[in-house]
């Protein structure tokens, strides 16, 4: 059957959708979400329908298209297409499968992930399938292929020898140990490929605050370069398009803030696979508002990470870290590029809680590659990092990069004291992120939180916690309005 | 912050969607699917966030609306509003603890209901509520408060002193048993409110199927009416709003076929309750293509009915019949009444297996109501029918809704031969259903199937099985097309 094409305007953002009137939906005996083959000439594509009630929005006889549709198929208003009902993707069976509580194999598993990546599944089906893998649970053998599914439905980076990586799970602000760990471990001789990710709910990720120091988007090629010359990158992970499933998985986590224990190791796993790393260190920082909630829960990850690295033939070492208060005084890009760079200078401002937790991450990272006594890599990462080297390998990968002009910090900004006098024994992850948040970051790079009590410091009544810093007025009003309610700090 | 109104000149279908531009987003950190309040003077709606990336969609400074929103908030292109993020409604957080799988309470059933009937939730928010009752399963209170919920989130029709009911939870073809034992339950004196629904994913529903005979949408008051002066009724009860959660709920669980236990049992006991009915017999049909795949489930599923009536204060009996195959020689609206009427009108060519599993489940019913001995109901039931009696009521029942003019049998009509000798062993449910909805069933009412032989009937090569009616060439030929691969029919 033929439809003319009625151009809708509007990018849907990936998901390749058609819609159709409800009566010819209803003549075809289609659904909202069922899959449909739309022909121009020799070109066709799957979209998933749409069904739309209202003649106004799109007409009988007519198919609305979105910009994605419209460029793939090279047609546009008016042209004619052909539609035809094609069966839902295989993938759509295994999900099923899953929920029914079956074990996914590896060509199930990578159906699921390939149909994700290329936007094919719809948002309904894509959350059956977080649903089912997060109360059934993945069982070792399922997070190995889903990894493995991950890796291949991406881009890889290909390296040579021993390979070195670090990741966090996340959820502490500041924490920007990333930047710290990598100058040093180059500095030592080793290759570390490091791709990071932008924030998603965080007010800075490794990429947001590195960009603020260097260019963090560039091709295959030129990353490749850079780690020929430096031993090392810190670039951002999305730019070359490694384990794209990831994203659009997590992406359907995020409205009700779950992390599937499955999906969070094959997430991590699978980017550390695409970039050859043979030796990697995981960060497993524990507190009640990150993932790990309890040492139980830290443990299991631990054990989980292992057994995972051991299975993709990695050396995997797990360190479980204190995730129960910011790391570091800056939050947000700038604020946190600022103390990376102050660490590296031997700065005696610095942050110390930031510079101690990278040399400790530092040190085990070397003593998981070189044949070194315990103790013996944090004495070497402390040397390079006391005597310069790292500083001057970090400015070395800037350069390879190419250096950016640092952002300004925020003109506008707002000083928060302490109500009372006291000891602070609490600064509330979530608070400090969502003010930094709301004050622009990370898109805002000179916005954030600059921190000058941490816990266990004394504090007199009227003195001041920390300072908002932000570009626009509007926002830093906007942060102390929510600061009315809840300045994030704890003084006892 | 305020914006500016794009009018984006499509039904939402429901939900209430706002659209802001990726930066605007942004800026005041707002997440696709967040809540936001949009408001224009003293009138103010909670509208589910949307984000366009494209500049043409919807530019910055503006917020793009649906006419849901317009309408409510009386407003129009170029009109400025207000918008302030609000949290995610509680229910989000209930759904997140089933998810995890806590048992919730009815204030927190309620609360998911509730925002299920107003269009408050994303269809992801929906699908982890599926999918977590699903795999979590719903305990006996969690069903019954479920019901209550669906039952108070949506109208009740009001009767008093015994009140029966039937239903049965489908996937049969044909089976159109409520249009007879109906008839026969009012002739023998008892108030019997049916309401009914239209298909979804089958060639018809009781309501479609009544709809060739008789007006099935009318008002509450209407409806009334009918039930006093002829003892009952058989409507549509979409049109008067019973349990509206129940439907969009299905929305959800469409996509990957699936029937979670808990919302089934809600649904079906929150409709009955709805009605005020206290005497509720049930068909749980059983057969591999049907709800009930084994004795093992119906039996589950039958006791799990019995309690939960028992804690409702209702009677419940639960018959498992046989959906193996389907029942009548119709299947479609127009083709299905014809088969109860012929059963009504004592027809010696009215389908046997039709007018025997009517009469076993107005027996049934009869023997729930009034205390005859087991299998005086059935005889009861037979004479009411027998003597015309139950046709005399039908007539009234139609008379009293609103008598329809009969519409035409599909004039395009096409005869489905079989290709070998033998007895036929075996009448697809599911390919039989689909035929006759690629001819146009249900919403072409004389589109459909009648079937000329049925399971266990010896047939000769060449000899006619059934004949697909279609109203049009176009979805005669789109019938054929597909029975190329299968007729449904297994000869052996």
């Amino acid at each position: 059957m033929k439809f003319r094409v009625k151009d809708m305007d509007i990018a849907s953002g990936g998901v390749l959708v058609a819609i159709l009137n409800e009566k010819d939906a209803k003549k075809l005996d289609l659904h909202s979400a069922d899959r449909i083959l739309v022909k121009h000439n020799s070109k066709s594509i799957t979209c998933i329908l749409d069904i739309s009630e209202s003649k106004r929005a799109v007409p009988e006889g007519s198919i609305g298209l979105f910009e994605e549709v419209l460029g793939r198929l090279s047609i546009k208003r008016g042209d004619l297409v052909e539609v035809k009902f094609t069966g839902k993707p295989e993938s759509v069976k295994h999900i099923r499968d899953k929920l029914f509580g079956k074990e996914l194999n590896y060509t199930e598993l990578y159906h699921i992930t390939d149909d994700i990546t290329h936007d094919r599944l719809t948002d309904i089906e894509k959350t059956y399938f977080v649903a089912a893998s997060f109360t059934h649970g993945l069982s070792v053998k399922e997070v190995i292929s889903l990894t493995k599914a991950m890796v291949q439905t991406g881009k890889t980076l290909k390296f040579s020898g021993i390979t070195l990586d670090k990741h966090c799970i996340g959820g502490v602000p500041g924490n920007r140990t990333t930047m710290i760990v990598v100058p040093i471990v180059a500095a030592a001789g080793y290759t570390i490929p490091k791709t990071s990710s932008r924030a998603i709910t965080s007010p800075a990720g490794t990429a947001d605050t590195m960009e603020c120091l260097a260019k963090v988007e560039m091709p295959e090629a030129k990353i490749k370069q850079v780690v020929r010359k430096t031993g090392a990158c810190i670039v951002h992970g999305g730019s070359i398009n490694l384990a794209p499933a990831d994203d659009k998985i997590i992406e359907v986590e995020h409205p009700l803030s779950i992390d599937a224990e499955g999906q969070l190791l094959a997430s991590v796993m699978a980017k550390k696979h695409s970039v050859s790393a043979n030796h990697v260190l995981i960060d497993i920082p524990m507190g009640k508002s990150v993932k790990a909630r309890n040492i139980r829960e830290a443990n299991h990850l631990k054990k989980m990470f292992g057994l995972i690295g051991k299975k993709l033939g990695m050396n995997v070492l797990v360190v479980i870290t204190d995730g129960s208060h910011p790391i570091g005084n800056g939050i947000g890009p700038l604020l946190e590029a600022e103390d990376v760079m102050a660490v590296l200078r031997n700065d005696p401002l610095a942050p110390l809680d930031l510079k101690e937790k990278s040399l400790m991450l530092a040190g085990k990272l070397l003593e998981l590659v070189c044949e070194c006594k315990k103790g013996e890599g944090l004495k070497k990462a402390r040397e390079i990092l006391e005597s310069g080297k790292a500083l001057q390998k970090m400015n070395e990968i800037i350069n390879a990069q190419g250096k950016q002009k640092k952002p300004e910090l925020g003109k506008h900004h707002y000083p928060m004291h302490s109500g009372k006098s006291g000891v602070v024994v609490e600064i509330d992850n979530d608070v400090i992120a969502k003010v930094a948040r709301i004050a622009g970051a990370p898109s805002d790079k000179g916005a954030g939180l600059y921190l000058t009590k941490k816990v266990d410091d004394a504090v007199r009544k009227g003195e001041l916690l920390y300072t908002v810093y932000a570009e626009s007025e509007f926002k830093l009003n906007l942060a102390k309005e929510f600061l009315v309610q809840n300045n994030g700090y704890r003084v006892k």
